[in-house]
């Protein structure tokens, strides 16, 4: 039923855009056709929104490379069209009220692929973080806030000094929070937390330790053991993990049919509702968001039982 | 396709059993149907062996109170026919030679639920252990090990002193080692390795600082700052992970339709195979097991690329 709408609302859109070189006719009918379809897009939203509408969307975009492959395109050509479905998303969460967008971009261990690869996936990057970045661009247009997620240091440096830049550009916006995850995997923000929480306990430990030592020494009195000081909580680690200023995603999506979650957000999903797209990550539209949002909708009350039991 | 071949399996297993209290052709009747039966598990067995079978399954056993509900039965018999089951797995799991099974039985957050469901569950899990140590049983019949995974010291004292005597007991067997998730979550289990690790650096950390302060105060040479002795890496916590011991699982089944993780094995799932299947857990058969099998014999080359990059 929804994949025979899909084809029909895609269909209309298709009709419009190829319908655009003829003469005043052809630019009316055009014109028809795209307000059918964005009436259409307006009443499904509303459908919609009746339903609790997630406050978190995390995406693991997968499929750009296979979409070039089966479309005969050059290198580079997926990721790029994998940035416009980006852009269609971030419009569509943003009509629809969704405050937060995480997406993984690039993984720690996407550096192990074919360095020329890497090098244009890293050129497209920075192309695009520059677009995003201009006056007329849809960050500025929404108030879109731009996070960089991962071991920074991982990337070359125009690249690190771009998003940092972005993240320095956009950290007063506040409508949509978009977290870009690169350079990044789940575990190593794990252990990058522990390392933080380490820090800051040593730090800790090593000023009560001398105060132990003096009062000792002065009163001869008991101290607590170093180690109860030292420990490391949930608490700590959640405090130090990339994304604790955001809350949980409430979907994780994983376009291109893999059900995998390739070492993302493992700490943050654990009462995320899991939905795993068969389309490739370009051919996103949308009308595949709205339908994940109506099951999510459907799965939410035994979700929101179950985080309590 | 499939469903129909269950449906046929299912029946003729069913028939099997129905017809048992008959005379002399019934009970001829009721064999062939069991031989039958067996011998169309067998192929089916066949089958799978040509393709890759994985070494480690792991299962959120959901679905046993919907079990109960659904068929109007007493308080505690959902559970009961959980554990029937999880025997009824593993046998399977033996038979095609996986060699690792492991099953989330209780969570953290389970001990939230009310008090007179855990009490039960709690005093199920004593006579499970209990079934399972006797001569007779499943471990004894296959050489099967049994592991606890968990905060064990939130178990009642004779649920804890029964898990530890298991382990004891089956720690020399080999053949299929079964771990069980019992007082368990994932964030808990991380922040337990977290914990570890630290007692560990902090008493080598110690002893580094003794041994700086005398080559300080002998020689007046250059020691590293701790910082850098104390830092915690990935292997660190590894090392101290439950499952330190077990590869990671290759298959995550959750029954009962929801598609959440539930904070389980969230380190472990990275590159796991994820399948929800729609049947509540008392009402899996090897035919649900090994259908999800061949999914994941299908998804293996692509999980395979995709973990090297």
């Amino acid at each position: 039923m929804f994949d025979f709408l899909f084809l029909v609302f895609s269909s209309l859109r298709d009709l419009g855009m190829e319908n655009g070189n003829g003469g005043n006719l052809q630019q009316l009918f055009q014109r028809l056709v795209a307000v059918i379809y964005d009436i259409l897009q307006r009443l499904f939203f509303m459908v919609l929104s009746v339903g609790p509408i997630p406050n978190h969307i995390a995406f693991i975009m997968d499929g750009n490379r296979r979409y070039a492959r089966t479309r005969k395109l050059g290198p580079g050509a997926g990721h790029k069209a994998g940035f416009s479905s980006l852009i269609r998303v971030l419009e569509c969460c943003y009509k629809m009220g969704v405050k937060y967008v995480t997406v993984y971009a690039f993984s720690i261990d996407n550096f192990k692929r074919d360095p020329c690869e890497v090098q244009s996936i890293m050129d497209l990057m920075l192309e695009k973080i520059d677009e995003l970045l201009r006056e007329e661009s849809i960050v500025n247009n929404h108030g879109i806030r731009i996070n960089f997620f991962g071991d920074l240091k991982l990337l070359s440096k125009p690249v690190r000094m771009a998003a940092e830049k972005a993240m320095a550009e956009t950290a007063k916006n506040t409508n949509v929070v978009l977290s870009v995850c690169v350079a990044y995997t789940s575990t190593n923000e794990i252990v990058h937390a522990v390392q933080e929480s380490c820090k800051e306990k040593l730090a800790r430990a090593q000023v009560i330790s001398d105060v132990n030592a003096e009062i000792r020494n002065s009163f001869g009195g008991y101290t607590k053991p170093l180690e109860e000081e030292y420990s490391i909580t949930l608490e700590d680690l959640e405090r130090h993990i990339y994304s604790a200023e955001i809350p949980d995603p409430d979907i994780l999506i994983r376009t291109s049919g893999e059900t995998r979650l390739s070492n993302f957000l493992l700490w943050q999903t654990t009462f995320c509702y899991l939905h795993v797209l068969d389309a490739l990550w370009p051919d996103i539209s949308p009308w595949w968001l709205g339908w994940v949002i109506l099951h999510y909708q459907r799965a939410k009350p035994y979700i929101d039982k179950n985080k309590a039991l």
